[in-house]
C-alpha cells in the first residue's frame, strides 16, 4: 500500500471529471432560501453501483427502494436524482409514491427504464416533497446535464452546511489517466452507521461488482462510519459509489482502493469539520490496540463524547474525561499501560500523570481555533493502548452554544 | 404490586431516618468552596450491604476496593466514608493509599475493622485527594454521627449540583414501622451502566443478602440505569444499599420491593431534573414493547439523544427527532405500527401524522420549563410500538447552551 500513498494527486473540481459521468444542479424552488435543491448523476451505459445505507429501523422509504433497485439489477443502474429541501422520511404512502413518480418522469426524460433510477432526498424529516415543483423542474435538470456540472451538483445536496464538500483526485495507469470524485453533505444527525447523511463517488476505472462492493466496506469503515458529529443517525444515510468505463487490471486495485479511501476520508473529515456549531476538526488516533474494530470503537467513543467535545471547546486539555470516555467504549485496555498525548505533549505516560505545561496544551487547543475550514487546523488526541499492533482513528468536532442554538431553533 | 402502591408514604427528612443509622457531614476543606465535602454513614451491626458500581473500563481505585470489600465480607460491613472535591480516580498508587488510610483511621475512631469501611469519592478525576485534610477531620466526623443528620450527610456530597436529592418513606408493616431512606448526588457524567455517580439507601427492615441483592438490581434497572443527562458513564459511579434490623417475613418482599423502587426512582428523577444546564425533567414512557428491557432501550435512546434534547430545549414538537432516535436504539419494531403523543397530544397515530396544533404542543412543553426543580414539572413522551405487553420508562433533560458554558470551563 505505501508504494501507492503519493501516486494520487488533487485536481481542481472544475476540471472535468471521471470520463462519461455527466452532472446537474439546478434550483427547483423546493428550499425556503431559493438555493440549489436538486442534484441529478448520470452514470454511462454499463456503470456499477454500490450503496451503503443507514442502519436505523426508522428508514425513509427513498433508501428502501435504493436499495431494492441496486440489487435487483445487480448494480446496474443508471442514475441518482438528490432532492435537498425535504427529506421524504415518515410521510406515509407519500413517500414512495413520489418516489416513483419522479424516478417514472426522469426515466422518460433521460430515455431509461424507471427501474434504473434511484433518488436521495436530505432535509426536513416528517414534511412531503413538494412533488409538483420537482416534476416541473425535471427538464431543466436534464438540460443542464454536463460533463464539468459537478460542483453545482454538491452545491445542490446541502441543507445547513456551510461548506461545499467534493474532492477530485487523478492518477495515470498504464498511461490511462484515472479519476475518482466524490461529493457529500453532512451538518447535523452525524454518527453514520454504516454510511453518512449522502455522499457519492463515481470512479473511471471499471472493476466488477463483487470487487467493488469490498473495496467501498473497506472505504466506509476507516471514514463515514468514523466520524460523529453528535452521535446520531439519521433516517436518510446514503452511500452511492459507481464506477465505470474499461475494466482495470486486479494489479493495480491497490492502488484504485487506496484512491476510494483518500476521497471517502476527506469527504468525511469535511463533514466532522463541518459539523453544525464546531469550530475544528477533532482527531483520535488509537494505536496498540489489539485489532482495528478495537482501536476505532475507542476512537469514536472520545469523539462522540459531549464532555470531551465540550472541553475541547473550551481549550481545556480535560485528560480525565477523555480516558473517562474511551473507559466507555467497551473495549478492554489497562488504564496502567496507556500513554496519551494531546497534540505533541505528553498528559500519561503508562497511567501516570506526565509533568506538561497546561496552559501550553490549552494555547496549542486554542490554536487550532481559526475559524477556518481547513482540514489542516486539526485539534489531535493519541492513546496507545499498549496492548496490540493495531491502529485507528475517528473524527469528530467540539461542542459549541452553537450547536445548541441550531438545533432548538430547526423546525418551527 | 398494586395493592403496595400506596402503602408506603413520605416523610420529612427532618424526621428520624431508618432505626439504627448514624449519618454526619461535615466540612473538611476539600472543595475550594469550603461547603460541606465529607459524609459518613454509620450502619448497625449485622446490617447487609449491597454494592453496585460503574461498568466503565476506567474506574477509580474506591470502586474496585469497596467492591472487593463487600464481596469478601458477604455484604457485612458497618461504614461508609464519602468525600466531595476529589474523585480520587486515574490518580495511580496514590488511589488505593489514601483509601487505605483514610478507612483504617475512620476504622480507629469507631472501633471497627478497617475491612468493614468503605469509601466513596466524588469530584475532578485525576487530582489526588487532599489527605492530610481529611485524615484531620476524621474525629470531628465522627463526633457529628447523630440519628437526624441525614441532610447534612446528604449535602456534603454534592459537586456541581443544584439541590439536594433525598427521600425518605414509610409505612407500617405488623404494627412496625419501616423506613427506607436514599440520598443521591448527580449533575454530568449521567449516564449510569449500573449505578448512578454516587447514590445510598438505608432501610431498617432486615432482608437476607441473597434477596436484598436482587431486589437492589430490579430496583436500578428501573431507576438509575434508565437515566441520562449525557450519555457519559463516570469512573466513579456507585450505588450501595443497606438493610439492616429485625429480618421481615417474605410475604411482605413485594412491598420492600415497592419502597425500594420509589426511592430509586426518585432519586434517579432528581439527579435527570438537576441535570447541568437542564430546565426541565423528560421523560419517556414507552408502551407495547415485546419486553422491558427493549421499552427502556428505546426510551434511553430518546433521552439521550441531542437532538431531542436540544428541540425540547427550543419547545419544539420535533416528533422526526424522536423517532428517529427510537428507530437507532437497536430495538427492532415498525414505523406503521407507532402511536407518538407529547404530553397528552397525540402526534402520530399508527405511524400517520395526527392533526394537532403544533404552536399548543410547543406551549405544552414551554409550561414545563418553570425554574423550578419540582418533579412535577415533567416534559411527557409516550409512544406506543404495538409490538408486545411491555412498558419501560426513561428520564433525562433538555440540552441548553448551559450545559455547554460548564462543561467547556469546568477545570482550567
Amino acid at each position: 500500500m505505501s508504494q501507492s500513498d503519493s501516486i494520487w494527486s488533487f485536481v481542481d473540481v472544475g476540471n472535468v471529471t471521471p470520463k462519461g459521468f455527466l452532472y446537474a444542479g439546478i434550483s427547483a424552488g423546493l428550499k425556503v432560501s431559493k438555493k440549489k435543491d436538486l442534484a441529478l448523476i448520470l452514470a454511462p451505459k454499463g456503470s456499477i453501483f454500490s450503496g451503503t445505507f443507514t442502519q436505523s429501523i426508522v428508514r425513509a422509504s427513498c433508501v428502501d427502494i435504493c436499495e431494492e433497485r441496486i440489487k435487483k439489477s445487480s448494480g446496474f443502474v443508471r442514475a441518482i436524482l438528490i432532492n435537498s429541501g425535504q427529506a421524504n422520511a415518515c410521510t406515509g404512502n407519500l413517500g414512495p409514491q413520489h418516489f416513483q413518480i419522479a424516478t417514472a418522469k426522469l426515466a422518460e426524460l433521460l430515455g431509461i427504464r424507471e427501474e434504473e433510477v434511484l433518488m436521495c432526498s436530505t432535509g426536513v424529516i416528517g414534511v412531503p416533497i413538494q412533488i409538483n415543483d420537482l416534476i416541473k423542474n425535471l427538464p431543466y435538470l436534464v438540460n443542464d446535464l454536463k460533463v464539468n456540472n459537478f460542483q453545482n451538483a454538491a452545491e445542490a445536496i446541502l441543507t445547513t452546511d456551510l461548506t461545499l464538500k467534493t474532492v477530485v483526485i487523478e492518477t495515470i495507469i498504464q498511461g490511462r489517466k484515472i479519476k475518482i470524485a466524490g461529493f457529500a453533505k453532512g451538518s447535523g444527525m452525524i454518527y453514520p452507521n454504516m454510511a453518512t447523511m449522502l455522499a457519492f463517488l463515481t470512479c473511471d476505472a471499471g472493476i466488477e461488482k463483487e470487487v467493488w462492493d469490498k473495496m467501498i466496506s473497506i472505504a466506509v469503515k476507516k471514514s463515514f462510519n468514523a466520524i460523529s458529529v453528535d452521535g446520531e443517525t439519521s433516517t436518510n444515510d446514503s452511500f452511492i459509489a459507481i464506477n465505470a468505463g474499461e475494466k482495470i487490471d486486479k494489479i493495480f486495485f491497490p492502488t484504485i482502493q487506496k484512491g476510494i479511501d483518500i476521497v471517502c476520508q476527506n469527504l468525511a473529515k469535511n463533514i466532522a469539520r463541518d459539523g453544525e456549531g464546531a469550530n475544528c476538526l477533532l482527531e483520535v488516533l488509537i494505536k496498540g490496540a489489539k485489532n482495528t474494530d478495537d482501536a476505532i470503537m475507542v476512537a469514536k467513543s472520545i469523539c462522540n463524547s459531549a464532555l470531551v467535545k465540550a472541553a475541547i471547546h473550551g481549550c481545556d486539555p480535560n485528560w480525565g474525561r477523555i480516558i473517562s470516555a474511551a473507559g466507555n467504549s467497551g473495549v478492554k485496555f489497562n488504564l496502567n499501560d496507556l500513554d496519551l498525548y494531546i497534540g505533541n505533549y505528553q498528559i500519561l505516560q503508562k497511567g501516570i500523570l506526565s509533568k506538561y505545561d497546561s496552559q501550553k496544551v490549552s494555547d496549542y487547543i486554542n490554536s487550532k481555533m481559526k475559524g477556518t475550514y481547513l482540514l489542516d487546523d486539526i485539534v489531535q488526541i493519541v492513546i496507545n493502548l499498549n496492548s496490540g499492533e493495531s491502529t485507528g482513528t475517528a473524527w469528530g468536532c467540539d461542542l459549541s452554544k452553537k450547536y445548541v442554538e441550531i438545533n432548538s431553533e430547526y423546525t418551527t
